[in-house]
C-alpha cells in the first residue's frame, strides 16, 4: 500500500474538502485506515452505522462523519454533510495512483498506422493495431490488446490484459480492470433448417466518460447500431452487456449481472449481483433491482423489484417448493371453499414471461 | 464498420440468395442498416414484428421481408421464406470479416515442432507450444496462448487472448472470441480427513466444427474421458461447461449459464441465459430451458422449461417470500378444512433436488 | 494425455498408499481409464454409486474399491477405505504434470528488481514487474502478469494468462487457471449529488496454501484491510469474491458463484454452483449451500440450506408464479375462513431481505 510520504495536516484537509474541523489543524496525517486498526497518523471514517461501534475506542488522527456525530469522536473529527465520499476524496489524495511513465514499452508491438499521444504510456507487450488513436496521458497497461480502428480519450486506463476488438470508442477518464473483452461479436443467430447461421455483426461499443469496468467484464459489439454505455457507469467484475444495449447515465450494476441483447436501461439505476434482464426491454430511469432478480418484462415506475426467494433449511425449502408445483390448484381450492363461483377464473398477475 | 466499396445490386443479391426481388433489379445497395436508419444505399429487413411499425417509412434501398408483407414496403423488396437468415447471408457479403494475412508475426512465440499450414496466420504476440497442429486459414489473433498438443481445424479463428491449455482439439470453421479458456483443469476434487485432494483431470477438450464460443466463457477438460462439444452448437459470453459435459449438435446457450460436470445435453436444445444446470444429468433433445432456470434433474421430455419468478415491487415480493416459507403448512390447512383426513400425506411432487 | 511409461506394480500401489490388494502384485498398470473404458493396462476406481452397475464388466487391470465390494470385482483389486481419495493419489503417479524447466524464456518481460527463485520457470511473453518475488520450483506459465510487489510462494503454479494485480501474496502449492484476476480494484463507489465517485482500494489480496482458482475467477483487493483466501480453499470457474471477502480454510465453492463485499465465510463449507451471498455477511463454519441459493442474511447454525426452485413445464410454472404474487392474500383468506381473527397479523418469518 503506497501512503503519503509527507502527509497533509487536518487543517489543509478541512479547507480543500469543505469540512469543520472539530481539533488540532496541524497534526499531520499520512494515511486512511478502518475505525479499528488507525493509529494516530491515520485519518479514518464512519459513514455505515454498523460501524458505529468502533467510534468510542479509536486511536485515528481524525475521524471524517457527519456534524451529528462530533461529540461522539474520542479525538479530532472532520465534519462532513458526506462523509463516505469526503474520505473516498482524502483517500484518493493520500493513496495517489502510481504514476506510469509516458511513452512506448520496447516489447509492446504498435501499429505504424497508431496515433497514441506522446503524454499516454503503452506497457509491456500491449498491441496496438492499425488506426487506433489514443489519447493525453492514457495508461495501456501490460498484456492488453486495442484491434484496430479502436479510440481511447483522454486520461482513461486499461489496468492490464484487456481486449478491446475493432472499432471500440472509450471516453475519458474510464479504468478497464483486467480481463474486461469490449466489442466481441454479439449473439446474433438466424435459425435455418435446424442449424443456426452467424448474423454478422457490424455495429460499434460506444462507451461514456469516467466509466469504470470490472474485470472480466464483457460488453459486445452491436449488430447493426452500437452498444452504448452513458457516462459515469459503473460496471463490477463479470458482468455480460450484450448486443445493442444502453445503459443511461451513472447506472451502476454489480457482480455477475447479465443484460441481454437490445435492452435499454434508464439512468441512476441500481442493478444488484447476479441480476439477469431478458432482451427487447426498456427499464426506466432510477429503478433499484434487487440482488438475483430476473427482469422478463418492461418496468415503467421507477422504485425497488425483487425476485430472489431466500435461503431456508433444505428440508423446510424442498417441501414448500413441492407445494410451489400445487399453488394453482390451492388457490382454486380456498376459493372453492369460499363458496365462490369464479374458481376457473384465469390468474389476474399472470407475468409476462417465467 | 467496414462497407462494400462497389456494392451489389438487388437483382444480383435475388439470383444468389434466392428471393424474389419487387423493385428495379439494376437499383446498388452497399451496406446494411436498420429500418429506421436505412437510407437508399442500404439494404434492411423486417424479421421481429415488434419493429413492423417502422417498415412504412423506411427509406431502405431494399428491405428483406416474408413474401406476404410486399405490398406494405414502400420501395424495393427482397421477399425470402426466412427473411432474417437471408438478411444473415447479405451482411456477410456486404460487410465481409477482413482477411488476416498469412503467416507468423514476428512477436509471436513459435515453437519448432508445432505445424502450421502456410495460409495460416500467427498474430502478434500469440505463443504456440510444442506438438501443436493448425489447419489452413487459420486465424490465431494477437495475444492468443495455444498450449500443447493442441489441433486446430481449417478456417478456426481465435479472435485475441484465447487460451487454450494442453491437448485441446478444435475442429474447422469454429469462432472463439477473447478471453476463451478451453481445456483448463476441471473441479475434481475428493474429500479426505476434512481436506480436498486434487484429482488428477487427464481427459481432453474435443470441439466440433461450426462452433462459436463467446468472450470469457470456459470449457474444462475431461478428468478421464473427454468434454465434447457438438458440431454447430452455439455459446455466448460468460458460460462455464464443465468437465465431461457433452452438448449436442446445433444446441445454443445464451450468457452466463453453467452446465456442472458429467451432464448430457442434447441436440438442438436453446438454454436460456443464467441458467443452471445440476451434474451428472441428461437432457433430452429439444429441451427449451428459460432464462434463469434451476435444472436439478433429468430432463426426458421435449418442451419448454422454466423455474424463474419474476420481479414484483420488492414490499409485496418480501411478503409473499415469507408465506412461501409456510407453504407447506399452509397446504396441510386447506386440506384440513375440506374435512380430508389425508393432512399428513406427503407432498407427491417432491422434486429431486431443492 | 501423458502416462508412465514403465508402470507401476499392483503391489507397490498398495504398499505406496495403504490398500489391500486382491490379485497379483506382479502385475503392472501404466495409466487411469473409467470402469467403462478400462483394459488390463489400466487401473480403475469405483466411488459414486450410479456407476456401480459398471463393476462387473470392467476389463481393469484392477480396481480400487471399498472393501465391502472385493469379491464384485471380476480381477484385482487394491481395498481402500476412501477409494476416490485414493485414485486421486494413484492418478497423480501415473500421469504426472510436465516438469517446467527452470529459468526465464527469452521472450519474457522480468523487472530487475524481481526476485526470481533459480528454480522457478517464467513462460513466453510472461511479465514480471518491480518488486516481485517468485519462490522455488514456482511455475509462471505463458502470457501471465504479475504486477508490482506480488509475492508467489513455493511449488505454486500460474498456468497461463493469469493477472496478478499489485501487491497480491499467494501462498505455497497453489494453482490459478487462464484467465484469473487477482487484485483488481473492489467496486468502492460512494454516491454524490446524483454520480458516484470511485473509492481508492488500497487493501491487498492474501492467498494461503494448496489454494486452486479456476479459470476466469476473479478475486478483488481489499478497499483499506485485505481480502482473504484461506488454506486448502478451492475456487471453481468464473467466480467473483468481492473486496474484504474472508474465506475459512478448506471451503470449496462451485463455478458462477458470487460473494458480495465484506463477507466473512466459515471453514469446511461447500458453496454450490451459482450460489450469490450479499454483502457484509457472516456464514458460519461447515454450511452447504445447493446450487443457485441467494443468501440475504447471516447463517449461524451448520446444515443445508437452499432457495432455488426447480424447473417445471413453463406454462404450469407460470400459472404457479402468478398465483405467487397474490400468496400473501391466499394466506389471509384461510385464515379468515379458519375464523380466526388475526388475519392481519405480519407473517412471522419475514425474510431479511429479498
Amino acid at each position: 500500500m503506497s501512503m503519503s510520504p509527507d502527509g497533509i495536516t487536518l487543517g489543509e484537509l478541512a479547507v480543500r474538502f469543505g469540512c469543520t474541523l472539530k481539533g488540532d489543524p496541524d497534526v499531520r496525517v499520512f494515511r486512511v485506515a478502518t475505525l479499528e486498526a488507525a493509529d494516530d497518523r491515520a485519518v479514518t471514517f464512519l459513514a455505515n452505522p454498523k460501524y458505529r461501534k468502533f467510534l468510542a475506542q479509536t486511536r485515528a488522527g481524525a475521524v471524517i462523519v457527519e456534524p451529528r456525530l462530533a461529540d461522539a469522536c474520542p479525538g479530532a473529527a472532520l465534519l462532513a454533510a458526506n462523509p463516505y465520499a469526503t474520505y473516498a476524496r482524502i483517500a484518493a489524495l493520500l493513496h495517489p495512483a502510481r504514476a506510469a511513465s509516458p511513452g512506448v514499452h520496447a516489447s509492446a508491438v504498435v501499429d505504424p498506422t497508431a496515433a497514441i499521444d506522446v503524454s499516454a504510456s503503452i506497457g509491456a507487450r500491449a498491441v496496438i493495431e492499425a488506426d487506433v488513436q489514443i489519447g493525453p496521458r492514457v495508461v495501456i497497461g501490460p498484456g492488453c490488446i486495442v484491434m484496430r480502428g479502436t479510440r481511447i480519450g483522454a486520461d482513461s486506463r486499461l489496468v492490464a490484459s484487456v481486449t478491446l476488438c475493432a472499432e471500440v470508442i472509450v471516453g475519458e477518464r474510464c479504468i478497464l480492470y483486467p480481463g474486461v473483452v469490449i466489442g466481441a461479436d454479439g449473439f446474433g443467430l438466424a435459425p435455418d433448417r435446424g442449424e443456426w447461421i452467424k448474423v454478422p455483426q457490424i455495429g460499434g461499443v460506444v462507451i461514456g466518460n469516467d466509466v469504470e469496468i470490472g474485470a472480466n467484464t464483457t460488453v459486445d459489439r452491436g449488430a447493426i447500431d452500437n452498444t452504448a454505455i452513458g457516462d459515469g457507469v459503473k460496471l463490477d467484475n463479470q458482468i455480460q452487456i450484450a448486443h445493442n444495449v444502453q445503459i443511461g447515465a451513472h447506472t451502476v450494476i454489480a457482480g455477475c449481472a447479465g443484460i441481454s441483447g437490445s435492452t435499454v436501461i434508464g439512468k441512476r439505476c441500481m442493478i444488484g449481483g447476479m441480476v439477469g434482464i431478458a432482451g427487447h426491454l426498456t427499464i426506466c430511469d432510477d429503478v433499484v433491482l434487487t440482488g438475483k432478480s430476473f427482469v422478463p418484462g418492461n418496468i415503467r415506475k421507477p422504485g425497488y423489484y425483487s425476485s430472489a426467494l431466500p435461503i431456508d433449511e433444505t428440508p423446510r425449502f424442498r417441501k414448500n417448493a413441492a407445494r410451489f408445483t400445487q399453488l394453482d390448484e390451492l388457490a382454486r381450492e380456498v376459493r372453492r371453499q369460499r363458496g365462490h363461483t369464479d374458481a376457473d377464473r384465469e390468474p389476474v398477475d399472470d407475468p409476462p414471461s417465467g
